[in-house]
């Protein structure tokens, strides 16, 4: 799917799966083995806060759009990020230490380089997956249940993979353990691209699952920075789309996009888990739907990036060929 | 050639070609295409550094053996590198600024967190190749070359091409343009594979260029810590051997082993360029031909290494399956 290249030849190359999928579950155009078993990572972070919207407990809670952008979100730490999350927990009783997610360096530079001035340790609220545990929390709060939320005989992490076989319309054969501590279910490249092809087409449904899922995928598309954040690929790839699309990455090579307006899902993996390839393919892919102009300086970026050396010298580029 | 396991599944897949060859520059055995163009990347810095040694360049200047092993390094900017190489550069009279590599933040944590506190800016001698680039000044300055020493039509980088031409007994297609502006000619896996084995061969010939290929063996033998550094495969896997091995990564998937015992030379390239597979799948070829015991821990640490999460669980494996 995507060439790496140097001088005179194609240096390094990457294969994946991708599946776009209707309203019925139809394949419209497919790369690779639809059929192939995944984890579709933090890709599946809007299924794993349908919960959390779904029984009623973000409601409960008062929590505001910006809240739901964050609990699908994979941030990178910045301080909107952190403060945000600080003060979600903050609002439910609790603090950095109730979280599962473990630690992670902010992947902001300025706040990084600064905490390693003050001599300051990364927390866990600066793990990129903060608000969705933020999320869990809530809804355990909600649920009545123990602080263990991502064990997965935990009701929330129960309720998670309810969903999840709800909206891919398949049993899961098993999940990993995921960066951040939570279950992550394996469901097929088809089965993924179907799932968010339900998202795109939740506005228009009216039973409880769906009402949950448009509420969220408004809410990425309207808080992009918070899905991701600045210079990332899913906040300026959504920023700088032609129409409404919420898009998500997940570790090992991992894209989704919703696009509630043509009812469609997208899915991509690249098979060897490069996010350089997965965003220049996913990039191309939706440049083929129309949704991205390749001539946006935001989507060039992505789709056919320089390679430049410690000097600043061009000495390569990505290039996807789909 | 490697699966990353996590859950109930081989989550992503790196493929690759390697290629074991003898004296002779016959196959012994290989593994995907033989014929693959590639660029060697750093794996060539033995190459790199033969016009240096078989010019007469570096006993004029006097050079110590541990010069010659950071001449063919990609050492990772500890002080016992960056103070090597800035003395060696004082020997020259000459300083960073006349360096051509680039800056790059040192690769060890304690001298990176010092130098962030410090509001230190990373310098060229941080870079990974600064040893090699000072053993092209060395050369420029026994040339009485000029001190553009990267370009293509320097002095310095046409006797590389001739080096490496001859030591892989082919014309080079190109070339590409290295992370450290040098030059880094494309070949052949077969070819680089030979060259690798006529370095292995080298003590036992007289010519000039063998005698100055044995040394840089000797010398990247001899000191495994300056070939890369502590923690790194290089200079674990080197001191690891049941027998004298060199080994040297290259960026974007690339290993090479020379192994002198047995005359036999190693080529090593993961398809996608991803490190955390040529690793594995390095390890499990030297493990396969006796060079590297699968039980010794530094061999485990990257032959089959266990995925750790941000809390510290095991989530998941790297499997060799060639």
């Amino acid at each position: 799917m995507v060439e790496i290249h140097r001088g005179p030849l194609a240096e390094s190359l990457h294969a994946g799966h991708a599946v776009i999928c209707d309203g019925r579950g139809q394949i419209v155009q497919a790369w690779g083995d639809p059929d192939a078993l995944i984890l579709p990572r933090s890709s599946a972070k809007m299924i794993q806060a349908l919960p959390l919207v779904a029984s009623g407990a973000a409601e409960a809670q008062g929590l505001t759009v910006p809240q739901l952008a964050l609990a699908c979100a994979s941030h990178q730490g910045a301080p909107v990020h952190v403060e945000a999350v600080t003060a979600w927990l903050a609002d439910l009783g609790l603090t950095d230490d109730d979280l599962r997610c473990g630690p992670e360096p902010s992947r902001d530079k300025e706040l990084r380089f600064a905490m390693i001035r003050d001599g300051q340790s990364p927390c866990q609220v600066h793990n990129n997956c903060s608000g969705k545990h933020a999320g869990f929390m809530t809804l355990t709060r909600h649920l009545g249940a123990g602080p263990d939320y991502v064990d997965p005989d935990h009701p929330v992490q129960k309720a998670v993979k309810e969903a999840f076989e709800t909206v891919t319309d398949r049993d899961s054969p098993g999940f990993g353990i995921d960066g951040c501590s939570a279950p992550n279910f394996a469901t097929t490249m088809h089965a993924m691209a179907r799932a968010m092809a339900w998202y795109a087409g939740a506005a228009k449904r009216d039973d409880t699952l769906s009402r949950a899922a448009a509420r969220l995928v408004e809410a990425m598309m309207a808080y992009p920075e918070l899905v991701a954040g600045e210079g990332r690929a899913c906040t300026l790839l959504m920023r700088a789309a032609r129409e409404p699309v919420a898009i998500k990455t997940g570790a090992e090579g991992y894209f989704i996009a919703i696009l509630p307006q043509r009812g469609l899902g997208v899915a991509l993996k690249i098979a060897d888990g490069a996010t350089r390839a997965s965003e220049a393919a996913f990039a191309a892919i939706l440049v083929k739907l129309g949704v991205l102009d390749a001539a946006h300086p935001d989507v060039k970026r992505f789709l056919n990036p320089e390679i430049r050396n410690k000097r600043g010298l061009i000495t390569g580029e990505i290039r996807a060929v789909l």
